[in-house]
């Protein structure tokens, strides 16, 4: 088989981590989520610690940027902000990783990074209200309240990092290859679907 | 196997319609597209040509409705103006070919007014731009730039007649059950995908 991208973009709390998971086992290539800081320390030589600090996270200085609409550096801008370090020891990472081979990959505009990578398939996972705050609430042990006021500020601030460092909106669907709402037909279904459309036969 | 209603949202020359064909046909349940509106002008006495005249197009008197907060009729709102006639008419469609049993139904916030049916998959379908021009160009013997053209009065048609109707953005990944772009694999893939999906096992 050729190489393989899948970049999973998720809504805070609907599963899309542990789809990514079980994708990466049931196709026997490698697994990116946190597991991107630490390669993203290694080749920047930034601590594992600043970069965890903005891992998708925009600052207030990130917003200040937003607003005087600098250019994200992603998009390739020369600003060297401290936002902007971080952002670009994570697309370092990203770039290093797929260099290696088949993958995937969880958040981190990963989807933008990879944009011109043969083999690449977009994924955006999703769900409801309720079970998403079901799911934090048993995952994390908080409260419903808090489960969704943690859904509310993560969507946030995920959106915000994603649009700043692609010019796309998170979420809108035209931006992915393949969207599934795990409310549905749960997350092994999901797993199962996007398992089952990457080996497609290709147009 | 239990009822099962397909509803498919799609923007405009992104392969939605011949999908959502080939999908009925593949699971060997009734197909709704245009074919509603000979439904709905048969519900409600209006005729063929004044519900086509309406059919997923705001006009001036609707969006003086939008800018007025009137409520929509899928709504329950109590308006009567020549718009809401037919939106209503359309929703008695809806409601009554979905009574008959299974269907994939195209378009026409089915996905939104069949909300609460057990069975129901809301599909959307998109795809890039240079796809999408290329299909309008051959399907509808058209400049590409009368295709382009075509391509953002469509979408933003279909979005705003869909948003005041439903109160949800349209091409938002969250208000489907399953999004596919065919840039990635093609049509076929996407009836595929669709099919094994709602096959598949609910959780």
């Amino acid at each position: 088989m050729a190489e393989l991208y899948i970049t999973i973009g998720r809504q805070f709390g609907s599963g899309g981590r542990e789809i990514g998971h079980k994708v990466a086992e049931a196709l026997g290539i490698a697994y990116y989520d946190k597991e991107l800081l630490a390669v993203a320390a290694k080749e920047s030589g930034l601590s594992h610690q600043f970069l965890e600090s903005y891992d998708e996270k925009p600052t207030n200085s990130f917003l200040y940027s937003l607003v005087m609409g600098q250019q994200s550096l992603l998009m390739g801008g020369q600003e060297d902000s401290v936002e902007q370090m971080a952002a670009k020891a994570q697309r370092e990472a990203v770039l290093a990783v797929a260099e290696k081979g088949s993958c995937v990959i969880v958040g981190r505009c990963a989807d933008y990074i990879l944009r011109d990578k043969p083999g690449l398939v977009r994924v955006f996972i999703c769900a409801g209200q309720e079970s998403r705050i079901d799911r934090v609430v048993h995952r994390d042990g908080v409260t419903p309240k808090e489960a969704a006021d943690k859904i509310r500020r993560m969507d946030k601030t995920r959106g915000a990092y994603y649009s700043f460092h692609t010019d796309r909106k998170w979420s809108e669907a035209a931006n992915y290859d393949l969207c599934i709402n795990t409310d549905c037909k749960g997350l092994d279904a999901a797993v199962e679907t996007i398992v089952h459309f990457v080996k497609g036969q290709c147009k």
